[in-house]
């Protein structure tokens, strides 16, 4: 522990996700008093048509750096 | 979504929750490229004896900024 | 399967659940095309204080059929 | 929150998810006592071959309503 | 990774959970090709009324080695 | 209950599955006290590059029993 699980939508690229994961392991060891070595993260992508909220399946959306989104 | 589910030990007090509800907030917008009103943040508190690493159930290991641990 | 995970605040009652494990088994026999012996719900309580959106730890907001919220 | 997890395996249609996110959407307001724009749910596909019970991987087992089986 | 939570009902004894976490550790490792330091186990415990199947929230059912039923 | 989800890399065989369901189902009998039929077992398998430890994306480091690698 701690253990961080992260359900969101594809689209990300590698640098995203190791930004991601270096930035909340920061966190979790500064804020949260964690040792570094224990923070396990795990993504979970999940498809287009797969989440919901409100009671409508959203189409997931995504801003990019450049304000493109993924494809 | 993101949905982020966090597995850790009790002990984090009120604020160290909201710093790291704040910070990783701001990764998964600023580096992940999540609407902020999108994000989800759910802390699970998983008790001593509950957790198990390698074979062995560990007793958890918190450093606090001070360099205690917590209660 | 399907295994259904809900998280949500405390507050509410036996029969508030025992509706809501009613109601989400028909819904996924007939509409999701499972079988009623299959379908596994758990309900997993997030105490106040553990859940946030948007960056900001929220207070719980349930609304009751007769509009008073749960203590 | 409320959030909700549904593990169960790949087939359904569109219109059947949606149908699912109505209808257990509908149910976390009218019986569990949430706000509509708070109920989020996200669906996992496990794979045949990745689920269990009873010792045994068993294959998924849908019914639809017309009787056949998603292929 | 591997990561493995299991969810089930209070009362397992310190020693039980000692055993599980040593016993599935070993198969994870022996049988899944997992490293042991690798191992992440960690129980969560679902209170009575708080899971359910096939529509109806069930009574926990345990089983000790001696017969007997965890209170 | 007891339900276990197992979040783990992609390349195990079937009958690497199959054994690891066996196994662990056995244990939580055996050892945790449940009811055969109620143990439920639930393979997530996590792509490379969606799993991180101690802040780094790691790449899943599997030993088979003749001691080669899962492609």
């Amino acid at each position: 522990m701690p253990t961080v699980l992260i359900y969101w939508s594809p689209g990300r690229t590698q640098e995203q996700k190791a930004a991601v994961v270096r930035d909340i392991t920061d966190t979790m060891v500064n804020q949260g008093g964690a040792r570094c070595e224990d923070v396990v993260i795990i993504f979970q992508e999940i498809q287009p048509g797969d989440c919901a909220r409100g009671g409508q399946i959203a189409a997931p959306q995504l801003m990019r750096a450049d304000g493109s989104t993924p494809d």
